[in-house]
């Protein structure tokens, strides 16, 4: 029954998708005498956490005596915009807690678990922790690694060309893709391009919908050639624009625009200044030299490759690539590969075969890695 | 009902599959009073064409008297390495032929109809047209045409480079990729590599099974670089090998090897005289340097692209790549895309959605080709 009832608590996570920014997205249960009292999910960012939501629901708060929470993330013990988890739970009377996972931001981790166990709460954790963990991939990466959640997304030809030249955009992928990077680029805090694509293709990099806690857009511009607010279109809407550049002497620098100046901008110093303000994922568009730093400084976790049945060939400009001397091809994890529209589009990662993705889109099933052998 | 006997022909001609060499698969379905009175289907090379195979097969000559024969391709009118199929129908006593696909061979090409017609047999034609041809993809192709029927096949990795190194082989993709590309090339009548592939890799290019007509290995070696019988396993077995080269001056020339001499050999001089050759198909297996000859010579008409989940990045070799300036992209159109083992495996093709083909693998569906948008 722990299981069930879990299974119930992740579906109701699932409805704050896209709502609760940094926050994760967590589902509650209340369970007595093998009903369900009352269920909760964490809806949008800076409201009521699952747990609570719950208890509120129940019209008669004395049922919750002897009752049961099942619960996809550790209660938190701490105040925040909310009062802390624990103290609710324990003032309503509910004897038992049933967790999925330990919440891994460290101002909870683990403490909220204790406290409970120490006002003589029953707790017991680790039920469907894996699938638990899946709703909030982002977030738990960011808390264990201290560091953000780097996806390299690239739209690439047959022959693993980004365009025919480097300083005009080649329209490669067809409009089922031009849709689902949209919509994927919601799903992140942060979405990345380099001056190189802004100068060519003059992007918006904007999701499909602006929420109230839409991604922050950088730009990686050492130069400082993206700095003109009437001719990009990355400057016109007034969603926040972070710009990694030399220098921070601009004129009549629009309100949405941060500039973060440094003189000797690296791929490392940059994921670090992202993970010191808080931004737990990123959606890294290229080109293809911004695509070969991450690669170069292994500061990636994931890579969505769109591919398009074009041929380009000769000098065209290759993806992932730099004068950089290479010495070995890194393997990665085949996660998924689907048709999208008449493209292809193939996920990859850094770590085992993930099963429970929530995020968008189908995947086929795979094998394990095979050993190779010589033609 | 004409359609089902067809269905039986298409699936007899199947049969023959890997064993006719420069012959086509035909099958064909001998039918009277709504019964099977015999069937047939092209062997081998050189033995019984399916017509004669299911005339012999019928026990009573005389019940073939005002019978229907069912038959994937125009009977021959001419005398080749059998008797003329028209007038064994002619003299057996068949009154009437549904014939799915002409014979596009110039040597019948719509001769055999006409014959059987002008002798007073009933014919009928175009049945199961589409499905039939796509039995004789390359040898319809190669007499339509008079070009062989070629396929560009590369291995890459996620960002298009197919080595890490010029010279120095790098292993991509994995064991059930191996097995896959030497079965596909059983289904050709030449493989082919350019001199730096043989250098940096010293393959064998042969099929995982060696028929009598085994595909014929290519070398394209302008500067007889190759030409050490000894050092390259390409020249070990006794299978034929021919090398496109500027000097025909080699002592001890073993008997299976063949030399090409001219100063200039271009992609286009090459595949004329292959086509003079009568060969009807060619799977170019690469570099990229040679890929990208095919591709600005616009000679070929599928390319196979197998992708391994890697990442090289760098100064990492490019697929289909020179110092050829590109002017833009060559659209293709999707066929398929499939996992193979760690590895995806997508065909595209210069002509439209092929439906019915008969190669090895599965395919997805597909959408039409869709616009493309801005981003």
């Amino acid at each position: 029954m722990d299981t069930l009832y879990m299974e119930q608590a992740i579906e109701l996570a699932k409805l704050g998708q896209g709502n609760t920014y940094t926050n994760p997205l967590v589902g509650a249960v209340i369970v007595k005498d093998d009903a369900v009292l009352a269920t909760g999910f964490h809806k949008r960012y800076g409201e009521k956490h699952a747990e609570k939501m719950a208890v509120d629901q129940c019209e008669t708060p004395e049922d919750l005596i002897g009752s049961t929470m099942y619960v996809t993330m550790e209660p938190c013990n701490h105040t925040g915009k909310q009062p802390p988890c624990t103290q609710l739970i324990i003032n309503s009377g509910i004897s038992k807690v049933v967790i999925a996972q330990l919440d891994p931001n460290p101002v909870v981790a683990g403490k909220g678990k204790a406290y409970l166990e120490a006002l003589g709460i029953q707790v017991v954790s680790d039920i469907l922790q894996e699938k638990a963990e899946a709703l909030n991939k982002h977030y738990n990466y960011f808390h264990r690694r201290q560091q953000p959640y780097i996806v390299l997304k690239q739209a690439v030809s047959l022959d693993g060309k980004i365009s025919v030249h480097p300083k005009q955009r080649t329209y490669l992928t067809g409009e089922e893709t031009y849709k689902r990077v949209h919509e994927e680029r919601q799903y992140f805090q942060a979405v990345m391009a380099g001056s190189g694509t802004i100068l060519a293709d003059n992007p918006k990099l904007l999701p499909n919908v602006i929420t109230d806690f839409p991604p922050i857009r950088i730009i990686l511009d050492r130069k400082g050639q993206t700095l003109d607010f009437e001719k990009y279109q990355i400057y016109r809407e007034a969603v926040p624009v972070w710009v990694f550049t030399k220098s921070n002497a601009i004129d009549d620098l629009p309100e949405h625009v941060r500039l973060i100046p440094d003189n000797h901008w690296t791929i490392s110093k940059v994921v670090n200044y992202l993970q010191k303000e808080g931004i737990q994922s990123v959606y890294v568009e290229g080109g293809s030299r911004i695509h070969d730093a991450f690669l170069a400084e292994n500061l990636f976790e994931e890579v969505i490759t769109y591919i398009s049945p074009k041929l380009i060939g000769g000098n065209g400009v290759s993806a992932f690539s730099s004068d950089r001397n290479v010495l070995s091809a890194v393997p990665l994890t085949l996660q998924s590969a689907e048709a999208v529209g008449e493209d292809i589009r193939i996920v990859s990662g850094r770590g085992k075969k993930d099963v429970y993705r929530i995020d968008s889109g189908n995947r086929n099933s795979q094998t394990n890695q095979k050993s190779e052998s010589a033609y």
